[in-house]
């Protein structure tokens, strides 16, 4: 399992029984929580999303509402007696500010939280399976775009040339991660011959709040099995978009085709739209794989 | 119009659908908010309530179900244009960490906000027809409760009498006002026999969250057209009352009953309760004139 599921697909203004920005990324048994706008907690309770499951969330930026919602959901980790660590990553600023919080109640919680800044782009996170990359996008102040990759995956055994060449069982993890084969007489038989390519790794990115940077953003996101874009605004509010450092559902779409993603969600509306299909139909025209982002929604990723 | 609407009846774990602290108490043309627990603008979405008509906002403490809520109230009523000025009154740590919040996002609000530390018992607001006045409780950390009341009303004519004495119309404004009726021939006729009483003023007091303290509460609620008590936990809690200072329905009921409110309504319910039921039923052995606070509804002051 490697699937997104939105929790708020508004833009700052909550509205129409939108919610501001934050998303569950799930990869296996593990859960990422991305931005986390007033009312997440509360989002989590509706669509039925475990507190306790959360292990690392990141913040893309300090625009209320992409983490107004971390202060009430850390407390209420602290409420359920969690004991495992929380691990935080987001712009340098937010530490100081979690701990004038914290100190304001005089909370002590019952968990360790680590907070991470995030000083430069570049890898911020890897497990086993999957990294974790932050890199900037354009926006009013400092914000960070994210992107979950999963590692190489190993390659496939070609059962038939190795029962030919009649290699040995010890030698099949080898020929897994990319080794040739030396038989006994010295020759050498290419990795290529033996094995097909691994399922091929699957990849996230989520873009928001930007403003629309083609060149920047679509070498990072190249490929990526599935591309969330802020739209804000549909292009007949271009100018708004380019004022407030957001994009438009089109300028989202163009970004999705030019980096060659798989798949598309879009979301970040303005509260000025009631209506979400127009968004939709202009992204389409550009990028026709491209799905609304809807809260309670879950997307798989690849 | 005097009345106060439910926003928020939940303790500090939103759960069951219940939020966070929050309350509108509507004085005629004029709305006052009381604490601010995380998704109180949604709440007032919710309700109809317009985040314009919120003149002035108190916050009796800095544990965050009563005030993580105000961050993004603050801005969005910047996002919808506000101009009118914003009072805010709460604890002295909470204006350092407003400017916080405000400085990590480089906000600058479209409207004037004056944030006031409550530093004393007493007078914190005045307007033409109320007073609103804060009182400590007893909580683990600094907390106020406040009380809302309406000056003394005019004294009502007596028509009859003040035919019979042919007194001019002139004088009726200082006979609402008190004043004694001295007669040409210099005999002087009291007040009491040429009015009747005003109409008694109304009040509405704010206990939340607090231990149970009826020799220090009572006095300052006495004879109160409305009162809200927390009342988090059941007796068969008691033990977990003292320990996290807070109190019980029991309790909350007997505060009503020492200080003479006219009616009671109980909130700051523990999301380890489903049905509230029990909390009414424990309550009204003490004090029949109870009501759970629910949210939504509105209570009418006196």
């Amino acid at each position: 399992m490697f699937a997104v599921t939105i929790l708020g697909n508004n833009s700052a203004l909550p509205m129409h029984d939108r919610h501001p920005t934050a998303q569950v990324v799930t990869y296996k048994d593990q859960c990422f929580l991305i931005d986390c706008g007033e009312g997440t907690q509360l989002q989590m309770n509706t669509f039925k999303i475990r507190k306790s499951r959360i292990s690392h969330i990141f913040i893309s930026h300090l625009h209320g509402d992409h983490y107004f919602g971390l202060f009430g959901l850390i407390n209420s980790m602290g409420l359920n007696g969690r004991k495992e660590p929380l691990y935080i990553f987001g712009p340098a600023a937010l530490k100081p500010l979690l701990h004038h919080i914290f100190e304001a109640s005089e909370t002590i919680l019952p968990f360790p939280i680590h907070i991470h800044p995030i000083l430069a782009e570049g890898l911020i996170w890897e497990g086993p399976a999957i990294t974790i990359s932050a890199f900037t996008v354009f926006h009013r102040i400092e914000c960070w775009g994210f992107l979950f990759k999963e590692r190489e995956k190993p390659r496939k055994i070609n059962v038939e040339k190795v029962r030919a060449y009649d290699i040995p069982n010890a030698y099949l993890q080898q020929l897994k991660n990319g080794a040739d084969y030396e038989r006994k007489d010295g020759t050498l038989i290419p990795n290529e011959e033996l094995t097909f390519p691994g399922t091929e790794p699957r990849s996230y990115a989520y873009c928001a709040d930007t403003r629309f940077e083609p060149e920047k953003l679509c070498p990072i996101l190249k490929d990526c099995s599935l591309l969330y874009h802020e739209s804000t605004y549909l292009k007949s509010e271009h100018e708004k978009a380019i004022a407030h450092n957001h994009s438009t559902a089109e300028e989202a779409a163009i970004i999705a085709a030019q980096a060659n993603a798989k798949r598309l969600i879009i979301g970040h509306f303005s509260s000025r739209y009631i209506d979400l299909n127009p968004f939709l139909e202009e992204a389409k025209a550009f990028f026709p794989k491209t799905d609304l982002a809807i809260e309670g929604t879950t997307y798989i990723v690849g």
